[in-house]
């Protein structure tokens, strides 16, 4: 019987071993521009290999039907990629840590409340981009440059778990 | 009198002696992820000196009266600085080319559609943020590092345009 994921609310603290989540954390705040702008500081790094810039693009995607086999995985060796919903509609993040291949014990599903975005680290296996909405935008910073920075790693008819809603 | 500014409507061409224009332009669009995505690819550089790193922050900010005097410009010489709205609405923007001081003559004034995110270019000098609404969340990515990476000017009293809307 398959493995059933069933997304947790996405938190800072949950999503550290993956990476960070981008929203508008008070800790992280400070006035600027004559009182008139609120920072919310440093939320995500960017993170390149000495090779890499770093790049703004947008993604839209399109949905999935549910429940949806996680048949794959994927992972940027060589910098991080960060996911930011344009239009405050949550969507789902499928991720495994760090590892020479994806431990599918270790698979955790998150639900963005649409306000929060996700970086992902350099290496933290992710399943391709998950929508909330038919059609859905999203800004994503990631790395251009030299080199190979997207490894796939499909798991075997067996491990392969199982996304509800 | 004063000079007036009348914000013109935003588009790539006439952005590009300021930087780049995020938008989902059909001939940066390639298809990823089987199908499901489109990835409108590398619309903005990320620019850093060799000290700089990137960073991923949210700007809360809040409207102002029109007309709005001009007062003052400000630029980042060590790193591009890029703001994508998050709710789909429009907002204004006021640059000048870069120069060691703004020429008021060449100020220029634009707005976004609402699904435009600008990115200034190292140098550039631009006004403050300047929301659409009462208040509005932008995704900003720019520079963390040593070094002063923030230059203000002040114009003389009779230098000071008038931003109309």
């Amino acid at each position: 019987m398959s493995q059933i994921l069933k997304p947790e609310p996405l938190t800072y603290e949950r999503f550290l071993p993956f990476g960070d989540v981008i929203e508008a954390r008070t800790d992280k705040a400070f006035g600027i521009n004559q009182g008139y702008t609120d920072r919310f500081h440093h939320l995500a790094s960017i993170q390149l290999d000495d090779e890499g810039s770093g790049i703004i693009s947008l993604f839209r995607g399109r949905s999935r039907d549910y429940p949806l086999p996680i048949t794959m995985l994927e992972r940027h060796p060589l910098g991080s990629q960060a996911f930011m919903p344009l239009d405050n509609t949550p969507f789902l993040v499928v991720v495994a840590p760090p590892a020479d291949t994806p431990d599918p014990q270790h698979i955790r599903a998150f639900i963005s409340n649409g306000y929060q975005g996700v970086n992902y680290h350099r290496g933290v296996w992710h399943h391709p981009l998950l929508t909330g909405a038919p059609e859905q935008d999203f800004l994503v910073v990631d790395r251009s440059g030299a080199g190979n920075n997207c490894d796939e790693y499909y798991f075997l008819p067996e491990q392969i778990p199982l996304l509800v809603t």
